[in-house]
């Protein structure tokens, strides 16, 4: 499997770099962003070293949509949205040039106009593991 | 195959509505935004009525999203793009409620900060139509 030594998504994938994963399987791996639009803000990427959407090979798309699928149902339910955003950003805007969707609770009126409005944070580890947890739970029940 | 009367997307499927049509498979159809964020800004929808991501069956997963990196390559190309921006609103913010997958060409400094940054129009049909056959002819070679 192709993995980039110096990509800090590859490191996740490895295990060398920690990080609040809520969901993996065999193709994918799952973790909240750590400066969310809303807290539940998931990012979703193959554990393969691919660097944007179109370089993701035939075999994983299946699996890799799938699993957005469930990402998307489970943060909506963990984070009682009422929708989900979703986006990619190949290359122009990418922070790291491995391959991530972003799946972004939704509530009506939450003045989220667009991708790169100010973001909130996590008050302290605790909230961000509360929340974490969550989202890890209700995706796996969903998986069942 | 599910179809709503009265979905805009469904009637631009079934051809009663007209559409800057630039790609056409069995299951999908992909059509230039009316209101684009940059020209060449398309969406990518499945023929069936499906209101969300989530909703989309397992058997379209593979087709619809093999078709999303065909049209990114297809854009990205037309429009002489250095990356793309692909999107979708679940609900929240969906102003139709039938999935739609949107691509947009993504320059950098583009000024591109959001999704609902103002938008820009085509200047008329002639330049419309430009921009479609060069999207369509684009994506059409790459199909070959």
């Amino acid at each position: 499997m192709k993995a980039d030594p110096a990509c800090v998504f590859c490191k996740i994938v490895s295990g060398s770099l920690e990080a609040a994963i809520v969901f993996e399987d065999e193709t994918s791996l799952a973790f909240l962003d750590i400066r969310p639009l809303f807290h539940g803000h998931t990012l979703l990427i193959p554990r393969e070293h691919v660097e944007t959407l179109t370089d993701l090979p035939p075999s994983l798309i299946n699996p890799f949509f799938s699993n957005l699928q469930v990402i998307c149902r489970g943060v909506e339910t963990a984070m009682e949205g009422e929708g989900t955003f979703v986006a990619m950003n190949n290359r122009v805007s990418q922070s790291v040039p491995h391959l991530h969707v972003h799946v972004v609770p939704r509530r009506r009126k939450d003045g989220l106009k667009g991708f790169f409005w100010p973001r909130t944070k996590y008050r302290d580890d605790e909230q961000l593991q509360d929340v974490r947890a969550r989202v890890r739970s209700a995706i796996s029940k969903l998986r069942k």
